[in-house]
């Protein structure tokens, strides 16, 4: 352990990343860089600076990473309609590899040798941190706190925080959340607390980034999402940067009561775990871009795709960001996209996502050809009788052959 | 042609299909026998007989099919929680097989040789009809009218009742629906007409089982349904049959403005095409039972089903309900739901369904391990030192190789 | 029908073809363009030329297409390791994309707006030379001569060519094979005859490429092939062009007795068929690309195509070369070979293609690693601790809420 | 680590595992119960008895688990054809949930509370012997000594060995293999030496089970093998327990230089190992059961088995035959079996198995179908021009919309 030189940390400016800071200068007596980043989680992350330099922290690196987190990270998530689950939008999984990739730049550019977190053992975001660290930059030390150290509980770190002058916003550490959160442009999380108790419903007052369904407003909102290449570029004609897109869309879809998720989910480390999401952008973004893609993918490409998406959902959720199998199923996935370019209209209202309309210059729905009027030959009816015939014909075999399928 | 001797028709009573009779009877020459189930379509089926009658038919077999399809078709369908193209939930298609198994029974009971039916050459139905015809009985012949007949337009078709003495109910003719529509306990849907321009929003006269959500109560419905082997059996405590089930979850869904759907589908024979549906039992089914196995299923065996659910999907929706490897998935499908026992609680809320709250003797969710509580030992958390490091591992040895993962 | 001004035929200068030459220019009234490829059948092409034009034919192309074939349509199969139903290397699926193409290009080049090919109503041929014309030229005709004619026996069809002056090889029509066959650079193929009894042992007689393993040298063969980027660029360290790589491994296996195949596969009309083949080539490529494969692929990567593999032998097999799905994933699979460069030493001895040696620069065996003797610390053993532990979890987790495993 | 009170221990009275037994007893002061099974690895079984006597053992099981081998686990994973990595036929994998399901049920029997077994914290064989327990006594304790212990050379374990009265069969250790190896009913592997340089050809005197191509007899060896539901119940109309047909065909496969295999393969752990294998029945099993397979099983069907396989194989190598995702695939394997009755008539010489003919009650290899000749109407040859014409549909609409296939 002792052979660490510099550690790059993955720095919040709260509680427990300073905690983190004091115990690794502590354990490690090793140099440490802060890094803190703002992806959209919605507080200030300038003040981290202050709170670093009290703790002597020399190398302080504060970013805005919000554009690259959604053009490089939410977007492509999203051209595979990607849903864990089922039903989970996979908010805090795709920040992870965004993370772990500025840890291991910093710490070249640094000269670190290690890389640090506030994850627990328990939770997916140590993995998803790790093994992109790992994949980045293979001889990379990882030093994980929760996993080493005996300050297991809110008390046992706040004396370890009075005891070791740490600059603790005692306002804010009173007012502190019963529940465990994590935020970024694309959703804000809930667990713990009281949803430890699956039967137990999520009380209103937990909700931070939308109204409820029954406070959105009575009249519905209308928009409509101008895609090309499988993203959003514009909203109601206006051409937006990703990061802008997701912003308004957050704004929007929490005024409608729209994105909010309450699920049991299956974590990489073997346990259970249930979970409260906010995700008005990012619900709205996934009906619209299958919208978009119901008029311009070919059948059997949209069918390849969703057939892929739950590997490539958990491989994602699973820390896989970095790893050769996901970089392929993105390359897919991306060329797929060459055509889903379009308007799609949208009705919003109270917690619905509506899908009104859409249109493209890419369109692949013909109406010459579905149309229950005259199509004027473009489709021959009795096609169908020998398509059927020879789709039909191994089953025919079976059957003469005595194969019974009803019981 | 000639050599058909009698055929069972799929007769609704309508218009189409009771030219469809005569048709038979002048261009075939050959005895038919009429069908007509009740699968929950909402509209009497007994009228059949007088129609049938009227023109000549003495093998008249009209049924209450309701049980059956709900018990053997739609519960098992929707263990896998089957959507076809990340939206449709099948309801048109998995009344298909039913009909075709019945068709085929009752050719057998009468000794027909032939089968008919009134879908289009254009559409999935006739594929789905046909295809679970041939699977059951190799040798059937098929007549399908529309791939055959010039009455392409329905004022060619009305003029042929008229001149053949077909009992036309005029006032029903008359506010005939500007779209093609078919209904069963599961849903109703809705095509052609203005739904033909994928870019026009459907008007809220067309809908017929659901309010809106914005003319939905102002309060929020709560109802808990209980599962046993993924069916639900109970709804609040109260046992009911299955149909019994879908209907009231019908009548609850619909009022609560739930379970509204328009989109565009890519059809077996080729095209894409616009749909609305109502399924507002199915609608609320789905996520009461992904609820309930997000605590039951193992981790694994979600996923598996998962990956394996657009395929099983795209079976159904082709018309490969009747066939091997759809019944080799439903054994695999069936086995996994042994455990996935509980109830369910959900808010329904002008078109929102929400979980709130899920609880089995079966739960695999273990709050001693998950809590972020003290949890006695009952996970170590060193052990995801070593989970991370071997999952890593040829990450590392790649880049190590010199495999760079960033451009 | 009397619409169609121009064809182009695949022509092959054969009885068949030559009598549907005749049997197009007496229904159709229509001008013929003759294409004849040669793809490595091992017939001249040129005397084609003389035939066409004793019938009358104006437009006659004839063109080496063996470079082509096996760059852009062998080479590229191989790279995902591919084979139809466990056995079969799709010698003739692979060969017909190529042809379409060639007879679409043609069509554009001499304003034709039909093609024809020689191709039975019963077998897979039809469907991939006519999808892939489709695909590429959609509003292109496709006439079939053995869908519509009714010289379905040898003899009707020797009588309408004395009848017609069609110039028959009286010498090589007396020699007829008893069996259908279909050769290219890649393979050639046996079926008919006493082949549709699957009980009946193939005659030594019928192969045509290799000697028997029993006839095979006493004696080895060893060789080495270079691998860059998934594909053999060179045999004993000379560098070879595609095609004359392909020819070599032939002449090396089938010297050896390898390559022969005798199987029953499923058609994609429906039925069963039993084929034998001869692919002596690249049942050598096969074996020596997965042993470059095995040192250069990360596992996962590995996986993903072996998982990917069977739908993309079926895309092949089924005629959907030219389909967006199969481009979407061979993208990913070309891609995945970037590394896949190196040197395999392969034993041919008897019918066995024996992989003894596999080295690589990109290798990813890392000896330091997986070694039994001291790894001076590159692994640590007690990783697989938390590994195991944690892979586990959900299972134990399971067993303790009473689940059994064993009945 | 000292609340353990009794362990059981996979024993196989070698050096091996005959010091961990005194290293057990010193560590951890506890109860030793030896567990030895023939599994067909050709070494005697009973002198394992006196050995763990010699070293105070009191509860000594040694049992002769073949036919269980074979019936339950052999011939289950032979009916999904289930290779792993396209090569490897799994034959140490399919061995280890065995042993570890013998483990736990002694534990269950004797009051153990924990099991230890001799294998490395490098392999897969931890993986598969921990999970299988875990998953069977989710309380149970594992002691991995090679984890744990520093007698990480030969030598030091002689040492050991000698100072601590342990029976050392020196003659057997004197001529210790170069080789790391494992063998069962169903193979024997190499690892280790001189193969951890995967460029170095394998010495011919290390393979043990089979001759060499260049030694089998210049004679062919013809066999029939009977299938029903799957699985070989007898050899030349001979009716064979499953160990028993395994063993035969271990013989007949192995004298005929039939089975060798030489590979680079990916282990669960992280790392790429080589690996040499006889598999002579194995592999005579795997290509007679596609063959009986080609006949009498639905193309689709088929199909489905092949893209599930690789999941399946890795399960296998992965260690999750104890798992319920393994249970559900397998239940769908099998019932897929229940057809696949039959006889595969098999031509044996010099290293190739050659499938020479096959014949079931349940074929639905239908000539009358396929035949080339005449088939009396059994196919009308037009409904493949509806079937094509359908199946391109969608392609004919992207390219009418102007996307262009060829670059």
């Amino acid at each position: 352990m002792s052979d660490i030189k510099k550690v790059v940390l993955a720095y919040s400016g709260g509680l427990d990343t300073s905690v983190i800071v004091r115990w690794l200068q502590d354990q490690y007596q090793c140099e440490i860089v802060t890094f803190t980043a703002d992806l959209g989680q919605g507080e200030e992350v300038e003040p981290a600076r202050a709170k670093a330099q009290a703790m002597g922290i020399k190398d302080i690196f504060i970013e805005d990473l919000r554009e690259e987190f959604v053009r490089d990270f939410v977007f492509p998530m999203f051209r595979a309609n990607t849903i864990y689950e089922g039903e989970y939008l996979l908010g805090t999984s795709i920040a992870r590899p965004l993370i772990a990739k500025r840890l291991v730049e910093i710490a070249n550019e640094t000269g670190a040798d290690a890389i640090s977190h506030g994850a627990t053992g328990k939770g997916n975001d140590q993995v998803r941190f790790e093994l992109g660290a790992y994949a980045l930059k293979p001889g990379i030390k990882v030093i994980a706190p929760w996993r080493e150290w005996d300050l297991t509980s809110r008390e046992t770190l706040m004396a370890y925080a009075q005891q070791r002058d740490i600059p603790i916003d005692f306002a804010k550490a009173g007012k502190k959340s019963p529940y465990s959160m994590d935020a970024n442009l694309l959703h804000i999380s809930y667990e713990g607390g009281v949803l430890e108790d699956p039967w137990t419903e999520c009380e209103e007052s937990m909700w931070r980034w939308s109204v409820s369904p029954e406070k959105a407003p009575d009249v519905a909102t209308y928009i409509d999402l101008t895609f090309e290449n499988g993203d959003v570029v514009a909203i109601d004609g206006e051409r937006l940067s990703p990061a802008t897109v997701l912003t308004k869309l957050n704004q929007i879809g929490g005024a409608n009561g729209i994105g909010r998720l309450d699920l049991v989910e299956n974590r990489y480390v073997g346990m259970k775990s249930r979970g409260c999401y906010e995700t008005p952008g990012g619900t709205i973004l996934l009906k619209a871009h299958r919208a978009i893609e119901s008029i311009t993918l070919d059948r059997e490409v949209a069918h390849l795709k969703d057939e892929l998406m739950p590997r490539y959902a958990s491989l994602i959720y699973n820390g896989y960001w970095w790893s050769p199998e996901r970089l392929l199923l993105q390359g897919l996935i991306d060329e797929s996209q060459v055509h889903v370019n379009g308007v799609v209209r949208l009705k919003l209202y109270k917690g619905n996502v509506i899908v009104v309309g859409r249109q493209s210059s890419n369109s692949l729905f013909d109406t010459r050809i579905s149309t229950f009027e005259d199509d004027g030959g473009a489709y021959n009816q009795a096609d169908a009788a020998g398509f059927i015939k020879l789709n039909a014909l191994r089953m025919r075999i079976a059957a003469n052959n005595g194969r019974a399928l009803l019981k």
